[in-house]
């Protein structure tokens, strides 16, 4: 069995806090036994949870947490009101520790992100952390960052983003050189941010061994899985992510309503029910569940809020993967070597 | 017998000129017969083509136009060699004589968008020109500006948009008092650019009687029709736009091989075939073809130049439907109202 990966959990994070976040836990924990888990949060309402999952309990150790960071709380007050005492708070220190590889929480972005840049501090290289994506492609799955992290950016931050995406790549797909594009509008025109186009000169001169640039690639070429790597400044990012899934939730509806309308439809539904199956589970959101935080000195990975216990499971399960590989290492020793190049500091 | 509507066709412009435009022209004619085209273009080859359709031929004028723009002509260059005398910019020309009500293209976006903003002129009130697109949602249809003509908004910029999108979805939905909702990350959380957050306020201060203010709106909620108006700039606007299109090729391709995976789905498949016919219809990109050209003196129609002539006659259907209103005495009005109001100039 390989060594045990140390993961750390805010369990009181998501709409539904522990119930959603310790049978999520366990379902991971029978896939990956080789998980140890650090959970943080209130520990009377905890303790008749886990006590239902007999190899969880075994596999953990709970510390209770007096504070629970709420949903709706801005990052400032859950900053004012959860440093050094609540299950967020908590299980990001643990990263910072040592005692966890991973921090894993379904707590809102913003005060989640706010407390593992101030816990876990960026990487010298890296002025903004960014969040990143796993999205599902034809032919298999890409990454895409910034999803949110911080709006706007510099040409720098983008080749930061490429840096840091193609690292994100390499560790968790397996890739050699995992292929980086810029997302653009209009590839075959003038057109483009400025930055944008900074940014493709830079990455193209630099022609890092680490990755291998396309060039620009537009909103489309996502879903085609044309380049392993998305690159992209938040508020774009965080608007294709969203409307990527909208537009999947859309499609369903539209499918689900013409297979019921009429008889012939139903009965085709039936005969092709399998397929059906394979297919929501192909679009099933809860599969690439989990935003990866790029840029901090320590993994911490973001569960959606409203996702079950499965969704929370997929999360866990990416943390796992990110554990087994020195991404900080890569990401930081790629940035130093960028940072030689007088190109960047055009 | 209505009257007339008078539409001018760039035969020259898409990807197969005048072999997709004149078929489209007579699939819009069959369904409208009450348009009369003006069709530019190289005559030579023009008249073999609409020697096909006799109907069209009696409808339409062909006038001989020296010059075609290339798709991939920069703006720039279109202008220098293409005006005064290319099809596209006669086409628009012919808009601003007041021969046609509208004109449609399939060229190139840049050259298309410098012709019309350099023939035609922004409207006084209006700063830069924007495209609107007409988006399929779960509850029929909305409006999402700009698509791709500028990059980057100011907050007033912003409400341009907003007024100009209201109009439009007056305009072609017939709906007394549209909602309009602002693009944005993260509704619930302290985030978003400072421009979006500043059109905000003033488009709830405004409180128009021409459409309702809704607020933000996330990426996932333009696919759900949250709002019949959904207002961004350009970058943005045109990632989701072609995030969304890659989105449902990919699901198609998903849907696809799942239904010829296995025997029994092949047979479900077969019974559910009427089912899937009109999914296909529901999920296809020609049934809202056509890029709409806001805030100038004179309405232009982009068609995909990748299209075929039943996308075609997709695009010039919706020229006919904006012509039937008066879209751009309205834009002005209203905004000129706007501008009456102290909050705009904040």
């Amino acid at each position: 069995m390989s060594p045990p990966v140390r993961i750390a959990l805010d369990a009181m994070g998501g709409d539904r806090g522990a119930a959603v976040v310790i049978p999520g836990a366990a379902i991971a924990l029978e896939r990956r036994p080789e998980i140890r888990f650090l959970i943080y949060g209130d520990e009377p309402s905890i303790r008749p949870l886990l006590a239902q999952h007999e190899a969880l309990t075994k596999a953990c150790e709970l510390r209770h947490a007096e504070v629970a960071v709420r949903m709706d709380d801005k990052p400032s007050q859950a900053l004012r009101a959860g440093r050094y005492k609540s299950s967020m708070w908590l299980a990001i220190d643990a990263v910072k520790k040592g005692e966890a590889d991973v921090a894993v929480s379904a707590g809102n972005t913003g005060a989640l992100m706010a407390m593992a840049t101030f816990c876990l501090k960026t990487l010298a290289q890296v002025e903004r952390p960014a969040i990143a994506a796993i999205w599902p492609t034809l032919r298999g799955e890409s990454i895409v960052l910034d999803v949110g992290a911080t709006i706007g950016a510099d040409a720098r931050h983008l080749v930061d983003l490429a840096v840091m995406g193609a690292a994100l790549a390499k560790a968790i797909f397996d890739i050699e050189r995992p292929t980086v594009g810029l997302l653009n509008i209009g590839v075959e025109e003038v057109k483009g941010l400025d930055a944008v186009k900074e940014a493709s000169r830079i990455l193209r001169e630099a022609d890092l061994p680490q990755f291998a640039y396309h060039g620009f690639v537009e909103g489309g070429d996502i879903g085609r899985g044309i380049v392993d790597v998305v690159v992209t400044e938040g508020f774009a990012g965080n608007i294709a992510l969203k409307t990527a899934e909208g537009t999947a939730t859309q499609i369903a509806g539209y499918l689900k309503s013409a297979m019921s309308r009429t008889l012939m439809a139903r009965i085709g539904y039936l005969f092709a029910k399998g397929a059906f199956d394979a297919l929501r589970r192909k679009m099933d959101p809860r599969r690439s569940n989990g935003g990866i935080f790029l840029g901090l000195q320590g993994s911490v990975i973001k569960s959606h809020g409203g996702t079950d216990a499965l969704g929370f499971a997929s999360a866990v399960e990416l943390a796992y993967d990110m554990a087994r590989h020195d991404l900080i290492d890569q990401i930081r020793s790629t940035l130093e070597k960028l940072q030689l190049e007088p190109a960047v500091d055009a």
